[in-house]
């Protein structure tokens, strides 16, 4: 089969690493097309990775014929519009996450998707497919730990960042804690304990940076889940992490428990110094997820080519994002919250 | 001063390492009595330490006019009868922990403990004296981690005792999950927080074991906890451990983090065979907190000797139990439970 | 400039990965010719990859004009000649190590590296292009430790491959223990000491696998070296390490130490089990440096563009191999031996 | 039994923790006479810990009647003089290693011991009593590794003790590093390998501290041993480790290897700030052996109680002390030394 031709939208960090993953690193696809309203940004990424077309209009790019298939790594109140435009424009689609910073229009996406149901539609859970978390997951259904009891999942961004992010915050919604840090670490624990969640409590406070509190967001944050076969999940998200990028999830089961990422350091080096043996630590997502960035694209040019769906379906994000949302609600309100089906929630509220 | 002369109650396996403790590792203090219901196990203990005097009966054993203070370490449905009655014997008390089965009788045990206020009481909240626990204590008042935000404290006993447990448990009340096993990390979590609970929503169920469930306990459970200072708590407790017995503890504050136990090691030897990097872990609480069980008897002679009053007050045996209570009534109702202040529990109980 | 063509000679493990990342994984460049003297196997490359050229005969395919430069990952005993030959038929160069099997014919490649001064010349020490190991580069060289003391490096094939090395090392000659596997660990320690070695005393035996003595070769086996700025050099070497492929290096420094792979770590999971606290460790050279020989072949393909020299020269193969020789001469003599310059050696014995 | 009554010379930081001991925390002796050449130290050590007698004259103290055992940690120096005077005296011994800083004056004890059969003799090699070493120890002889192939020994004293040490040794003979710092690690290694050394060549220099060069002694140095069963030893040895006391022993078998304090952590506790993860190493021998230092002298006090012999013997430290020789003559010729039977050398050189 011929080569799978994709334009990208979004160039910020991440969007960067994802035109050079699909130009250079990524063998069966070509970066034809590139997208962003800055137009400087668009021109010298073309220039860079030698592109052949650039766009500064989301809607121009997707008309472009020789598209197969495009990439959102726009900002989140973004991706909704855009995945519906491209599937309409017959083209396949990896998206960032978040699906959507609402629900509702989480659910209408995933409309979208069942529609276009001959084209491949993914989302950027890309901790499924980091080298580490598809061990476990095997891990787990080879019946290492018996049955899965309890997920324990630390997102938390370093302290590093928190100047960018209120930057960010201040003149944009995004999400808040929960649904924009915790929303990896809650379709982990669907995927691992292959349950829904039923309820949660969530609380949290802006103990450091009390501005984080002004917007009514969290800075830290913890959530006990309860899910419907009856496990647990405990959730701890935060965006002041002095040692860097702490992603670390355990799942605890009937017969044995796994750990990924306990410390979350940054290569096999160890420094032996007046202050000990020290491991540095992983200073952002880029720096610990490389290598699963890269594969879940590959994952998605496969998937076009050999006409298969990706394990990481529209309904998990629907499905996380409704569990994000009620981690909020309960955060917000101080109460117990029972997780909506995502659909009636979508439908009463429209 | 003369040595400190002690009797000791309860010679079970925890019973039997303080009283050789008592007998022969700690200085200033002399074990001039042995009490144990069982006669054989009174007998044996006299003879194999050289010990003055056996009893079967407790109230016979601080009739003793040598005797300076006892140590309780009978089943915990004997504490608080036995505290109330050394104190009233004039003795100083060392009881190991909890406080009492019952809000009620903690809280009658309180009052007894501030009308002898002479008398030196400490509780067996052993933790506090590990010398790990305690050099992190000491890091944490030093800034070490800026101001505490969250912790989290895993209390989980090895599955090759909970045969026992079951044998223990059909016929006695434990006290639960929660009040049983997790009392010393509610303990903990007060100490470094510098704070007391406020709201708790605790879940868990019987995953391996459901026999645990026919019990209307919890053979594994989680508990979120929200402090009077804003700081959270983050509680897993469990009797189904395959690698034995782990005790954890996180601090993550404004500006580091501490941990301790990570992985509960029995020492520092690694293990490198076909299974990997082995780091094998400690099988049960007498392994693990040697040190600490020593420490702190060693502490309350020398409370006694030196005129003071331990750091382990009977307020933190009664404000953990008010905590491990609500936290069992969560569980039981699944309701989002307000942790009560326990003097006004007990009253309207009354 | 345009994309580097490149012919592959040798498919077995090494040089399947290779190819693959040649054809689909290293931007600039382009797969054009495979060989190897299996013709299924060239056949099967060819096909799989979507190769142009297929080859059964070395001489045949550097013949092919259209390329630019060759990788040689054929079996030892060829790689002198196929260097040689290639550079006479102007093509860039890269080849696994070791340079060669004897110090004479390694001396004769440094002559006609020299002499091709305008084309790329690489040696596969691709453990320099390690994040982990070039992490530690850069730190020693910005003076985290002080000044370099001494170097310990473990390099240690798992158990489970000795009976493929059995099988060939009774019909081929493998180089022994210090060549064929300390190779990598004596080009690091020059590489970290910036320093020839002077003495060395080797010994080692056959203790698991006295089959391996039968060969006049150990098993496994230590070399301590006295370098000739005073620093000293740590090594150990062996075919039988039951937990896998231990590859470790310990860079003992004035003010401080660095340590490479203490435990061979496969990935960041953690399993806890009736065992204890398990790392899985890696099981072979292809999972543990994956990454490196991507880079390293990156490297070349991006020297040749630039029209630089990468920073592993010639003679870091040469001097690397001398230094082997020395351990081997010090295994089998039983002698401390004094490092000679290798080409005085080659001159002599020539 | 009636309690062992003791006596101890030497009251230095060693001295005064082996004292403590004797009196507080070992059952059934006693700690009835203290004995300093400084006046004060031993007045205030009586009155400190209460003990009957105080001397300044070591003769005198054994004369006291009393006495059953002696405990010396005096310096070196003196140990084979008060060994031969304890044991003529009718004096169970047990003395602080080295056993002497002379082969000479090692094999003269051994006679003295060997002719004082009744009583216990025993050479404080701590580490043979640190619980990680014992359970090793044990691990080894279950044949958990299989046969041992490989001893790694660091024995590594923190950077801030250099002062002190080169204050010392500027005015004393303190053996040199390999008999001084190794002498532990030896008696280690031939525990462990069941062998007696054969050959060494040991080499070192005066990397950071040059003014240890001008002693005539290795600041840090590295030994290659040889040992009769073909087993191998690899030792290195320093006073200038940035990170603390860094003990750490490997032991490489045909089935499996086993480390001893990989990171020689003081305790449990990991801290994560901007440095990343961190574990704390442990600041001198009196922290990292606090509790092998109490369990070798319970363990004498038992040997003399129970009329056995302790393990470590006589020969342990005159095998030792000889490779320790071998060690520091093959520094200082640079020569490879073939290990001398101690009777032989001690006759041709007397």
């Amino acid at each position: 089969m011929k080569k799978v031709k994709v334009g990208i939208v979004g160039l910020g960090r991440l969007g960067r690493q994802h035109a050079e993953n699909l130009a250079f690193r990524i063998p069966n696809c070509e970066l034809i097309a590139v997208c962003s309203i800055i137009e400087e940004e668009a021109k010298k990424a073309q220039e860079e990775w030698g592109v052949k077309y650039a766009y500064t209009n989301y809607e121009e790019m997707i008309k472009n014929e020789e598209l197969d298939a495009v990439l959102i790594a726009s900002p989140s109140g973004f991706h909704c519009e855009q995945i519906e435009k491209a599937l309409e424009a017959n083209l396949h689609v990896f998206s960032e996450k978040p699906l959507g910073l609402y629900l509702e229009e989480a659910v209408r996406v995933e409309e979208a998707v069942k529609k276009h149901e001959n084209k491949v539609f993914m989302l950027g859970f890309m901790r499924r497919y980091d080298k580490s978390y598809a061990y476990a997951k095997k891990k787990v259904e080879k019946g290492a730990i018996g049955e899965p009891v309890l997920i324990r999942c630390y997102g938390l961004d370093p302290s590093e960042a928190i100047g960018g992010f209120m930057n960010f915050a201040k003149n944009n919604y995004s999400g808040g804690l929960f649904l924009d840090m915790a929303i990896h670490d809650l379709d982990l624990a669907r995927w691992y304990l292959n349950s829904e969640a039923k309820q949660v409590w969530a609380i949290g406070g802006a103990y450091g940076y009390p501005e984080i509190g002004q917007l009514h967001d969290a800075e830290t944050g913890a959530a006990l889940v309860k899910f419907e076969n009856g496990t647990m999940g405990v959730f701890v998200a935060g965006r002041n992490c002095s040692h860097g990028y702490h992603i670390e999830t355990e799942i605890i089961g009937t017969e044995g428990t796994l750990r990924i990422g306990t410390v979350p350091e940054r290569n096999m080096v160890t420094v032996f110094n007046e202050t000990g043996a020290v491991k540095e630590c992983s200073e952002g997502f880029l720096e610990r997820f490389e290598q699963a960035y890269l594969s879940e694209v590959e994952e998605f040019i496969n998937c076009i080519r050999e006409e298969r769906k990706p394990d990481v379906t529209v309904e998990d994000g629907v499905l996380s994002t409704a569990l994000g949302y009620a981690c909020k609600e309960s955060f917000e309100t101080g109460e117990l919250v029972t997780v909506q089906s995502p659909h009636n929630v979508a439908r009463s509220t429209t």
